[in-house]
């Protein structure tokens, strides 16, 4: 049995129990999250529950052109007015630099036409958070009031540690 | 208090009953999941736990460029073999087209010379998943041996469906 069917039998059991109200699609905690697709980042870890909160994740937490697209659809649609941006260590895009990464993957996979433009690849996470932050803050469509801030979350204390900017 | 704040102060408790073994970045179900960024999607409808699978989230659950990048390094470099596309009913991105949420933006905004691409808005959850379903399956990096299924998440039942390519 595949993974996705196991998934299916469990959504079938959890269904059972789902709660009927209707949340609306708009969070009452009016808050963005931008982390990484990372499978010990939940939302017990920041004690968000269903209809909380946005949670956009991709590769690594970075503010990509979809991330800012979600973003922006969090704010000016749905009105959220806090973002938040969260990287971890022990990130897989911290194993290896831009380069490595790419050629591996053109290795494998073939023609480097489809490659996308970057990967993303970092070091430190601190640092790639307040590039994040930078990121944010600059963009004309993210207004002054919505509050932004970054965080480090360290996979092995389960804590969130601030990023000054 | 702000709403950082208050998640500030639950990730305090969290950490304190975090469990301290390490997990590895590699997923141990090897499953990716691309799904959209509302409130009301968790890791607890799929039955997946800390460590089983990556979570890529954005506005709709789109198989953007980005949503791309994230899949060839979940696959490539950490190992799934299983991709999983689910959008949800009642989706915020189905209230409006891509003109009316573009000008609403805009409106609200100012300059257009930021503006995202698209929006991916979109009216029909299933037709929108079968639409994801065909960039991966045709996408020269996306292997053959990859499992790739598509599925809409009833936020009211809490049931998934499965969209029959």
């Amino acid at each position: 049995m595949s993974t996705i069917d196991e998934v299916l039998q469990a959504n079938e059991k959890y269904a059972q129990k789902h709660a009927s109200r209707h949340l609306s699609p708009r969070p009452t905690r009016r808050l963005a999250v931008v982390t990484c697709m990372d499978t010990r980042l939940t939302k017990a870890t920041l004690g968000l529950d269903d209809g909380d909160a946005h949670i956009i994740r991709n590769a690594g937490g970075i503010v990509t052109e979809d991330a800012l697209r979600s973003l922006l659809v969090s704010h000016y649609l749905l009105g959220t007015e806090e973002f938040m941006v969260i990287n971890h260590t022990d990130c897989g895009l911290m194993r290896s630099t831009e380069e490595e990464l790419r050629s591996m993957i053109e290795r494998h996979a073939g023609t480097a036409s489809v490659s996308p433009e970057r990967f993303y690849a970092f070091k430190k996470p601190e640092e790639n958070v307040r590039k994040q932050l930078e990121k944010l803050k600059s963009h004309p469509w993210v207004k002054k009031e919505i509050i932004v801030r970054g965080f480090v979350y360290d996979v092995d204390s389960g804590r969130l540690k601030e990023v000054l900017t």
